[in-house]
């Protein structure tokens, strides 16, 4: 349908979404207020913006051009927080390196990415050292240090003494370009092949930061960020652009503290001495900062934490709980930029200790603008009864536009015109959505979805398992069959009718469906598990098949 | 600077910012919200968003095609909210008719504005009558009635008949298309001169509705909204969309109010009765709402008040406070969208009650993106201080990019890049905006602008004086010089040394610029003014000459 766009009279003045838009609200309004690293530096914004102009100046110096791809190597600090604005404000492309690769995937992203540049931190010598000559591509390397240190060989200049030096220049003219120019990328890993690139737009990254400033503010209560509130992030800024929260922040003129390298002993300590309100991590982290004996030490009431990454078990969250921390679910992956959902908790639903331990630990409620659907196979809506798995599927105007020069990858990305985020998950009445398994690993039955996490959970409720992995095997009538593995405990012995009765009883009062019960079972001395100790299903269904 | 746009795959949405996108969210966590209309009608968001899918089918049944216009001449309503929704939805442009002006204002906006289709609420029937014939362009009305009514001459259909006709049709398939297409347009009138038509894209309400829900609900205490609120608006839906809060409610799924015509009885029965807590309006209405017999027998306290339109005097303010409200000033214009500030109070400065009446009727603090500067006349920033004028210029997402077809007064709106609000104001060190003046009423001085407002509101101080007016007046040196205007108290004598002690004595305390002096003083009889009852400062500067 054609309709024909608004005519601007030519002086008008356009507004592109650019980065550099966001800086206008705290400029004016709070340029006082610190950022802080460590117990080593205080800066106000007004430094830190003067400081990114500077370091606009010297990347430029350095040779770096409108469209060029300058690599970061850091743990969370003011410097990367400086990179998050600075690179993309002058046209460049932000590559957030993950430093936690193997030497060959560090290589191969930086190479993928095309990286010229690259600002390595001095912990990452040793590893720098061993790859820097398979990096033909990289122009120049710039040193990043807490302290004056010696410039090893190969780098150009050290940070903090290249900033001061350009401290006499005027601010640097951050020019206006089309919004749609990459503003950052970086790699995401899966079991299998190469490291996919994702990238984002300066459009996407402000308008991820309005939609998710706008959910976390409007909470009336649970789950609710304020300008009063206090920052520190604790998923590295190489993870998802450390779920946009630097972006969110900073907008909001808040007091953000970066904590470098994550230590618990320095998070807490940072945690009691700065104030640190509001932060978000993975369960793995929010795990140690709870069993850390400075924990123990440390008021924790009110702390909001953002949970994300992997799903964050009741008893994790009600550890936490305990503690008065105000813990909820982000929801989200690389390819989303990553926010999409969050479990905060409706007002009508607060009060039931129960209910808001279920509700804090589901997936959540979509955003401002995220159109999400649970569907089926073929693209249609399922009922959003809590109980009719489907795979989740979205839009939103922050998702990445396809994987970075891999057509093939980012047509399956977007097949049917949706984000496909190859998870399953269920939508209850009130709107919240639970993912309840990988798409890969989700068995698919006489025309039915069956999640085998689902089934693992009961099964493991009965008193002889001592590990559960659920697959589906092919079968000719119904396409597949759950087979359940086994490992027993010591002198336990091999009730299947018991076994098969708790599924029966979960169908029955219509938790699950009635496809659920294994067809198969398997008593197994132990199950194959990934290097990270997940259950791996891709070889557990390479190794079992059904008897014929 | 050629910096490429990403390039998205194919088969990737590219998300256009379009109104139907604000749905997304209320439909998925608050469908069964309630949308209530006075003590007459109350429905869902569902049943909302079903109307209007309803409506688009009954317009496009009357002929409407994507770029038409269709205006509404309607109190606040359901209805008017539904046209907010299905007519831009469509592709069609909403044009708000303001019913406020004269009936040669009305045929000439309608006219201008193109408008095909009128909405026309049955209290208009005589005005409508007395236009009609002065409309040809216009090819059908529809009648908006609260009760059944027989259908007028000249009327194709009355809305909810249409509407229940149109339930058994499939939702309307509301298109994607170029989100910088028109959405609405009106038109604001000046003192002098024909209206002018103001006009807004998807992109650019899209982009005020999440930039006002992020200012609005970040607000750590004092003047913030969230999702327990429910909303009721008290300026017209036809005077800049009142304010873009039906967008921002919408997207919130808040419960919200419509009132219809005003009554104050009936806004606040509807506002205790429905539990309001969050509404805007304008000064007038706060006063009338606030001296309504009624309104002490009405809880008013916590009720969260945006005022705008006009200055809210402190006098009045403070008897708000009194009354337990929350009430804090909101700036824009209908150029604007239209709002650029807030003075919500910032979390460090509440708890001295002074200061917060003070700041509350300030202009206040911009919100995100919007880049405002004070400038002079070489579009020079002006220091921060909270003395020192300039015109206040705008850069925002959500600016009219012009007068409609009225490309003279577009290219003046804009010049040099800027949008100007034709105000004059200081900024104080905290960053609140303080607007102290029009710029056509400004004295400008041996280079320094004065404000006519301020030296006024000095000399009223006076005990002598009852009534002052300050003008700038024509002089060769100084460029202009103020000469004051002023209607003695009966009996009272000239006191020339006194008057000119006050402004003095300002001067050397900082506050006002010593050339703030009046060089000409005129004891007059009464002061003209026009038919709102303010100072007509135009007639004045034709009227007084200094002695030569």
């Amino acid at each position: 349908m054609p309709i024909d766009p608004i005519t601007p009279t030519p002086s008008a003045y356009g507004y592109p979404l650019l980065i550099k838009q966001l800086w206008h609200t705290p400029l004016a309004t709070a340029p006082d207020q610190e950022i802080v690293y460590r117990d080593q530096l205080r800066l106000t914004y007004r430094e830190v913006r003067q400081r990114v102009g500077r370091l606009a100046h010297v990347l430029r110096a350095h040779g770096v051009q409108p469209g060029d791809t300058v690599a970061v190597m850091d743990w969370d600090s003011h410097r990367y927080l400086e990179s998050y604005f600075a690179i993309p404000m002058m046209g460049a492309v932000l590559m957030t390196a993950n430093v936690r690769l193997s030497p060959d995937q560090i290589v191969y992203t930086l190479t993928h990415s095309g990286a010229s540049v690259v600002l390595v931190n001095a912990e990452f010598l040793p590893l720098w050292q061993q790859i820097r000559s398979q990096l033909p591509g990289v122009r120049t390397a710039l040193l990043l240090a807490d302290e004056p240190t010696e410039l090893p060989d190969g780098f150009a200049g050290e940070y903090e003494a290249l900033l001061t030096r350009a401290a006499h220049l005027p601010d640097y003219e951050f020019p206006d370009f089309d919004e749609n120019a990459r503003a950052t990328t970086f790699y995401t890993t899966g079991t299998t092949g190469l490291p996919k690139g994702v990238f984002f737009s300066h459009r996407q990254l402000v308008l991820h930061t309005l939609a998710v400033l706008g959910a976390l503010a409007s909470a009336p209560e649970q789950g609710r960020v304020s300008r009063n509130d206090v920052y520190m992030p604790i998923t590295p800024m190489f993870h998802v652009h450390a779920w946009g929260m630097p972006f969110v922040t900073t907008v909001l003129g808040l007091k953000q503290v970066y904590p470098g390298r994550y230590v618990p002993d320095m998070l807490l300590a940072l945690k009691q001495k700065e104030g640190v309100t509001f932060s978000h991590c993975v369960p793995t982290i929010l795990h140690m900062l709870l069993t850390s004996p400075a924990a123990a030490e440390t008021d924790l009431k009110g702390w909001k934490v953002i949970i994300g990454g992997s799903a964050l078990t009741k008893g994790l969250a009600q550890a936490g709980l305990d503690r008065g921390m105000d813990l909820f679910t982000g929801y989200g992956m690389s390819e989303t930029c990553p926010i999409l959902t969050l479990s905060q908790i409706k007002p009508d639903l607060m009060g039931n200790d129960l209910e808001e331990l279920d509700i804090r630990t589901r997936t959540g409620l979509p955003i401002p603008l995220v159109d999400l659907r649970i569907v089926d196979g073929q693209m249609e809506d399922v009922p959003h009864d809590g109980r009719s798995p489907g795979e989740v599927v979205v839009r939103a105007p922050w998702l990445t536009q396809g994987y970075y020069q891999n057509p093939q990858a980012s047509e399956v990305l977007w097949s049917g015109g949706y984000l496909h985020t190859n998870d399953i998950g269920v939508i209850d009445r009130h709107g919240y959505l639970r993912v309840t398994d990988r798409i890969k690993d989700v068995i698919k039955t006489g025309g039915e979805w069956v999640s085998s996490l689902e089934v693992e959970g009961l099964l493991s409720r009965h008193p002889s398992v001592s590990e559960v992995a659920v697959i589906g095997v092919p079968d000719a009538k119904w396409g597949e069959r759950p087979m359940a593995l086994i490992v027993l405990k010591p002198g336990a012995s091999e009730d299947v009718p018991g076994l098969t009765a708790i599924i029966d009883a979960s169908a029955k009062e219509g938790h699950i469906s009635r496809y659920a019960v294994p067809a198969h079972w398997r008593f197994v001395e132990n199950i194959d598990k990934t290097s990270v100790g997940k259950l791996n299903k891709k070889v557990l269904r390479e190794k079992y098949t059904p008897e014929v």
